[in-house]
């Protein structure tokens, strides 16, 4: 008898608390992926350009696709892994004739990105479609050109097709209009996670520890940038020609004001090494310098800890990816130039 | 009832054909991919190490794993790619640091090489589970040591935990093993075709100009170094120390004999450039060739037309391969070193 009322006080103080969580979360403007499918597809969806399924599978055969680089060998898939994290896993990305990023950035998760205010590390582009022109054209990535680009997907009757079930008959297959497909499918590479089923209102979803890590997440202020449903994408991040520079590692200068991109959480656990420059391969090192740098507080082992907890339901479901098989080259089709 | 008769007598002469056309393959040591299930595991697996599920699902994360290279950007699909034909689609190989492969060899398709009798261009590994342990370790593929591979391997928790559940508790995960796993799953990657259902008694599987080209396949004396259920994969190619050299193209010297291995057929249509230096682009020229060096005799360009039909009857059924998620990286997985 005294056990049961134990019991029962523990779970209404431990319900309690979980509400107490729930809603300090919203305060702190922590959003979850709606599980509502059309309220979802609201949310990734281009009113421009709507997502439908031929436009989602066309655009996965050319995201895995390394003819659509100069060399022939590198996809978009190369950098942006979905077998990983939706990244590379090393520190600057590389491309073209094994050429790291001149400013030695880290490649950014493709995961979650629709949810993300604004595009690139310096926040130069708003919307996936025109992200994704960025790494076919950029010379140390896929090194294309857009003429080359289109040449290689219109020399394959197979993607000819693919674009007129996808666009109709008269669509104009343009650089821009397979960038906007690659972008179609990159809105969907959404992953929702525990995190999310707790923000949905399943209490216990998330563990204990899990619990007490968005708590600690919350009271140190890390939500003040991480915040939103990616956990950041927006430009509100560290001033990086302030008070404290990256000095040994790359020249990016971050966008006008100086202002890096806030990363997403979402996946973290997945996507070492860590902050624009890839310069820590310990999360708990990224958290402490992070509390450090910006919150201008000291975080603790524990409290690291605790947070890294959290980090883990935030690991998301991800949907399977069929590898997509791509049509066969022909005689009009741009040779690979590995130089 | 003239025109009646008139079409009974097409039947039975395209009947007759076929028939014809069905024991003069057979003559010549064209060989199907069985359609029964279990006399094709029995011709794929590997009696030391027998095919299962969990080996191959094991086996396809270890093959889309860049972490096994050096550089953690190169995996087994980044040159043997399952999207494409099996094969990366550039004359010669490159790998590590972007080195091209110093013979100018071109990579083989992975797709049905279970088949082949011996593996590498020079013939000189007899097994696929051999063969996983060359790219890994090849300074311009994936350069990466014997130590290297297995620390990444051991380095995760769930790497370790599938591999217990392959092999049994007691597994030790050395170099050796994970090769023989990755060699487990590309012994599944086998593609049968129209061809396959023809050569197994259904006679209308193949188009009328397939049937011709397989006729022009037999007649020609392609299948005196094709043939066999690979058409293709063993050493009785031509010798390049003899009469004809590629002689600006690489330094490849062939076995002890100056032999090269003779390649599968099967989805050739999607494996271009041709030859073990990647020389020619274009099929029909591919063909030419052959007919000069190796048979002494000129084939035309309508037989060589008819050939090539005959090729798109090669071209594979794959199964779908749904992409691996990969364990996350842990403190211990040796970092990726891309010089």
């Amino acid at each position: 008898m005294y056990t049961k009322i134990l019991l029962s006080a523990a779970i209404i103080t431990s319900s309690l608390s979980a509400s107490d969580l729930l809603s300090d979360a919203k305060k702190a403007d922590l959003k979850p992926i709606p599980s509502d499918k059309k309220e979802l597809l609201k949310l990734i969806d281009n009113p421009k350009n709507p997502i439908t399924d031929r436009k989602i599978e066309l655009g996965k055969k050319l995201y895995f696709d390394p003819r659509l680089s100069k060399s022939g060998f590198i996809s978009c898939n190369s950098c942006h892994n979905l077998s990983e994290g939706g990244d590379d896993g090393i520190p600057a990305a590389i491309g073209h004739m094994w050429t790291a990023n001149p400013h030695h950035l880290n490649s950014p998760t493709v995961y979650n990105s629709v949810f993300f205010a604004s595009q690139f590390w310096d926040g130069r582009d708003p919307h996936l479609e025109a992200q994704a022109q960025g790494p076919m054209q950029a010379a140390p990535e896929m090194s294309a050109t857009p003429e080359h680009v289109a040449g290689v997907v219109t020399s394959m009757p197979q993607y000819v097709a693919d674009f007129k079930g996808a666009y109709g008959k008269d669509v104009k297959i343009t650089f821009e209009k397979i960038a906007d497909t690659i972008a179609t499918f990159e809105r969907t590479l959404v992953t929702p996670s525990a995190y999310d089923d707790f923000l949905n209102g399943k209490k216990n979803a998330l563990t204990k520890a899990q619990k007490d890590g968005l708590r600690t997440f919350i009271d140190k202020g890390c939500v003040s940038c991480h915040n939103g449903i990616a956990l950041g994408g927006e430009m509100n991040a560290f001033n990086i020609t302030g008070t404290y520079k990256f000095q040994d590692v790359g020249d990016f200068k971050g966008d006008a004001n100086g202002m890096v991109k806030v990363p997403t959480l979402r996946n973290i656990t997945q996507t070492a090494p860590y902050f624009h420059n890839g310069q820590f391969w310990e999360l708990k090192d990224a958290i402490k310098e992070m509390g450090r740098i910006q919150l201008g507080t000291d975080i603790s082992d524990a409290e690291a800890a605790s947070i890294e907890e959290f980090f883990k339901a935030l690991e998301g479901r991800k949907d399977p990816v069929v590898l997509p098989q791509l049509p066969a080259s022909t005689s009009t089709t741009p040779k690979p130039d590995l130089k």
